[in-house]
């Protein structure tokens, strides 16, 4: 589904569904013009190549998926992809949700398979203020980039509660499960990382280039934007860091309740064995034991094993295996 | 074997074994030259060279084995040696075909020991549709350049499913054959990586260097090659990462067993133990043991030990060994 | 609140909370003005924002929390992201304190939502000694880049002591929170590594660019700040790496003990369970078992198994398990 | 020992060791000069200074041992280091030997403390091939180190046979040695990689600068030399990454080999000692024990304990550990 | 304590105390001023500055100590800091000792807090022999600086044999401590490159930029020493990675040997306790037990005991666990 809005300089935005008029408001260069194609069919993808004269190339690689996004220099346009993306805590998934976008100088092309909630929030905010509208299209694609740059430090914030939660268990002993919790929130991390890191050479790209095709105005805003996608990059790297330091920390944590673990074993092993030897002893059929006929031997006995148990285990408390 | 193909700019394909006219179709730049050679004898290569001109250190270098992709400019054609790659899930294998080429202003040459059915797929479409061959030989190129890289993708798919299936394992403890596969998945990555990221500066040579040999329209092509070479190279990486970082996590698993396995012995070698200390005291020999004589001494003792075993299961259920 | 600060040539600092007058000092390039907002309110950013004439984006900049430092330049002036930092040795983390700064050729604007005690006392010193306000801004923004890389040595120094703990502690053996003090202590180092580096690339960027807004002499001074921002990076660097291999050693020595655990237990168990297949034997119940008339049996039997163990002992003693 | 082989355009290769016309044959450029000093003493090498006019720096450079690869740019000539190396399969040993060169327009200085085998051969081909030597001294550069990295590709076959054993065994979990035969081939690939990789460098270093001292033709041949250096380069890392993943591979194969150890012991503790748990109850000496009578109470209590172990190993199989 | 030497073309060196004539000395170009400061005081470095004309900051710079080497460009003269290095191969630690440098056009400042030997060596060279002392102070540097890089060899060599050591030691599987030794190699490693790397950047700095300090003479062996200087820092890289590898080698070698005393205890355990259970069921006191009114009923059940022992043995043996 095609939707046209065109912004006139006195007008505002005006949405409208009827195409044919597209090459019409284009030529107007006071004019900018925002169309947005939700799952746009074959048709609908050469009638734009056809009005805005996209090279076949940008029009096929909207039907490609693409894991990471990228730019596109062509004559008088770029043609971007770029990701909005959610993150689920409980099974530490992400989903990518790939959009596409056509920027020239005073129009934009967004292309979506599904409805992207952040297109739809921006879209809102353009309608309802029509003076951010300035500039032509550069302030759109400020608006887009930041906003979904910005999607990303919820993600991210909830990533570091699950990185802080896994620390706590690690050290708290209580989760065998934490392994698999590290590993999993880590493959998402190096989903994450392709999907936001080349965010920032998409931006490089549009602020290096000596391009005729953004104001001066627009490149400040989206140096802005280059930064915080900066933070995301530096923020994904650090979290990866200290996941790594995580799983170390945890293979050392398990090698230490291992330890204690057969410590124990030694300990409990040495103590009861010694008690069975003594026990042993006098379970042996000689005839001639002379302990077995005396009056207190059993107690004797039973007390011997009583204090080689505590000897044993005062011995273990000093070398601190107890 | 040398097949020669020509293009006319009316007449479209026609394919022929007769060599004899090989300089005739060059000389006119309106022709488009396909010259195949399937495992071509010494004197083969020798007329190439002679025919086309080729450098002496090129045609040596088709009789090399090439691990690795590479570029070489000559004055007036490049020679390309790159690798089409099949991948025997089962074995974790990775079984690369090299195949050169070389690529002049109109005409382009290609070269290898074994058909390779990816030659033969691209070959049958330009003799199904002559309209595709325009623009000299760079769309050859960026026809066979394309479906080659493309040819990459299925693999990483593939892989990718290696890759989910042993993480299943690695959790779900049931395969103690993780740590080859793991490392036999990484080892096919590693050969893959040696063959498909170079394409990556196959492609960068061609882009970057101010040659007149392809058109303009036909790097246009080429470019989104290169972006599709750049998703191979990336997704590799990123599949690398995961796989070290399912290593460290299989140690874990397998750490975690070692001390639940452990935890369990300790269980039972105490709790065992401890009724054999009890039965063993009973088994002495001593004239005055007064609780022998009692009527329910046996059954007392059976009660006792029982209640020591339950008291210890009880221990070890609260400490969470159990 | 905001605070005014006029250094004049000849009558030195003068501070007052009259705002008005700021636009006139600035004004006359012999003043230098230094404006410390502590926790700025929207009213008094929009009024920094018109007399000073500063971007949206940088006051906007302000109201978002920055982890990591960034310059942006704008045409007379830059906007500088800082922070500093307290770490707290008992439980290692670091405690960053952003604050943020507008330093144009004759001005400097400090703004920090607390009270950081840094820039009080460098505030001191310029207030006691006026003299050390020469050359506009460039020496005040010396000064204060200089006071902030000097105050992260204090903290490396102390990084550098935990470091050497947990070292002797590895290696004693004595403590089981080792794997968990290596983490944290990384994982401060990672947090204090993404303050402390780009600080580097501040001052990279103040030096470098040929810009019209810093003197030579204040550029000299600078250069040596870098000087020590650059070691600042290079020890971090190289704690971290002690780090990991600290992180290593220690897995090696808690395998190295588990060994030893491991080789007592066997010993334990090999010499006790020898004595008591001995003592065993002899309490079986056979009719015809003639050692058990014996006049010395029990005798025999009790030096017999002091032998068994004895030796068993003398044996793992030679293989050097005990 | 010096040696002094001059090539005459006409008359071909003759050598002599007659020093005195050095100069003479320097002077006309159409000859070519090879002069070969197996470990030539101070006086010998003052008097190459002398005829040549080396550089004092390069002479002591041929005293000192250099475990790396380089070059030297003087006025009019390189001063060259490169090592043959040999590798010995059993102790996974690598064994290089250094020497030097000099390469002028039209002379090469060979410089070796022992002989050489590949510089002897290369020698004979010259001097049965004199229409070889053609292009000044450039193409015996090429000659001398073509065979030089040509020569380092059998070692690699030689060191993947070896990784490839390393595998087999590491899975077959038959060679305790593993992690030794790993270690040392890594250690001999690092030394390699020390003599192998700058070579890379130094033929970049003849390929890039603009010198006037090689013609075309040799630039061509040796660009040929640095894509095989570049593929020696390319196997070492990959070569490295797979022993680093072997490694890992090996300790978790270690792990899991001491996973079912442990199984196999706490299976038959858990066994044996429940059936002495049993045989002992029935050991006791309580009076009133009604089972001791019974007509089949010890058949009985063997039954008993068979199915207690059968049971047992019952459990265990179901839950994998047999 | 400040030392004045001047070198005169004809007089060769004299060496006073008396400090008043520095400047006279410095006017005459042909001379060659060596000062050396051993511990200056504040005044004598005051002093230092007035007559050289040395910057405020690079006389603070010597109050600083510098754990990395460095090179500050001033107009006309360097500030240069190094350090000579001691290491104790018992305690694999490294000692550096920092010593500064002034450089200019015809003299060279040192500055020290204790005496160097390594400086006090050179001085002794200059004053035997003042041939050496030619074209001004770029020799000194240069000797200097050669020696110092000089002096790392040996250390280098030191720490080979360390690394050859614990080498055998992991394989030989004698000494617990290597986890210690590889660790403190390896932090001695890292100071030491601390300390050696950047002296790469240092003759880097002297090399490249385009400075009329140094002589084209003096330049061209200043390139040696950054030879020598790329050397070390490529040795430390390598014996950094063969310690990693080592640390990893070692941590399988113990697990190795875990897994060997667990198997020796598996069977211990196994063979002994199978023994008791046979003894355990004829101490059982059942009435009606045939077998223990037998003649050979004792002999026999020993000699099953034994048949039993040995059995399982011989399957242990074949499984290779013994």
């Amino acid at each position: 589904m095609l939707t046209l809005c065109v912004h006139h300089k006195d007008k505002g935005f005006t949405c409208q569904d009827d195409l044919s008029k597209i090459s019409d408001c284009l030529a107007d260069p006071s004019n900018t013009v925002w169309l947005d194609a939700l799952d746009p069919s074959a048709e609908e993808m050469s009638l734009l190549a056809e009005e805005f004269g996209f090279h076949p190339l940008a029009i096929e690689d909207y039907f490609t998926p693409h894991p990471r996004p990228k730019i596109d220099e062509f004559p008088g346009y770029y043609f971007i992809v770029v990701h909005s993306v959610s993150f689920a805590p409980e099974s530490d998934e992400i989903a990518p949700e790939e959009f596409d976008l056509f920027i020239g100088r005073n129009y934009i092309v967004t292309l979506h398979k599904s409805p992207v909630p952040l297109l739809e929030r921006i879209a809102e905010t353009w309608q309802r203020d029509p003076r951010l509208v300035t500039d032509g299209a550069g302030m759109l694609l400020y608006d887009i980039l930041d906003g979904l740059v910005d999607s990303y430090f919820p993600i991210l914030d909830e990533m570091e509660d699950r990185l802080d939660e896994i620390e706590d268990e690690i050290f708290a002993q209580t989760a065998p499960k934490s392994a698999e919790r590290i590993f999993r929130l880590k493959s998402a991390l190096l989903v994450f990382r392709r999907i936001a890191t080349p965010v920032r050479d998409v931006l490089n790209t549009l602020l290096r280039r000596d391009q005729p095709l953004l104001s001066e105005h627009a490149i400040t805003y989206l140096r802005d934007v280059y930064d915080h996608s900066l933070r995301v990059a530096d923020s994904i790297d650090t979290y990866r860091d200290i996941l790594t330091g995580a799983m170390d920390a945890y293979l050392s944590v398990i090698s230490n309740q291992l330890n204690s673990v057969m410590k124990t074993l030694t300990v409990a092993a040495t103590v009861l064995i010694s008690m069975q030897v003594i026990s042993g002893i006098y379970g042996m059929n000689f005839k001639y034991m002379p302990e077995l006929g005396w009056r207190y031997g059993y107690l004797g006995v039973l007390g011997f094993m009583a204090a080689v148990a505590l000897g044993l285990l005062y011995f273990f408390k000093r070398i601190k295996w107890l």
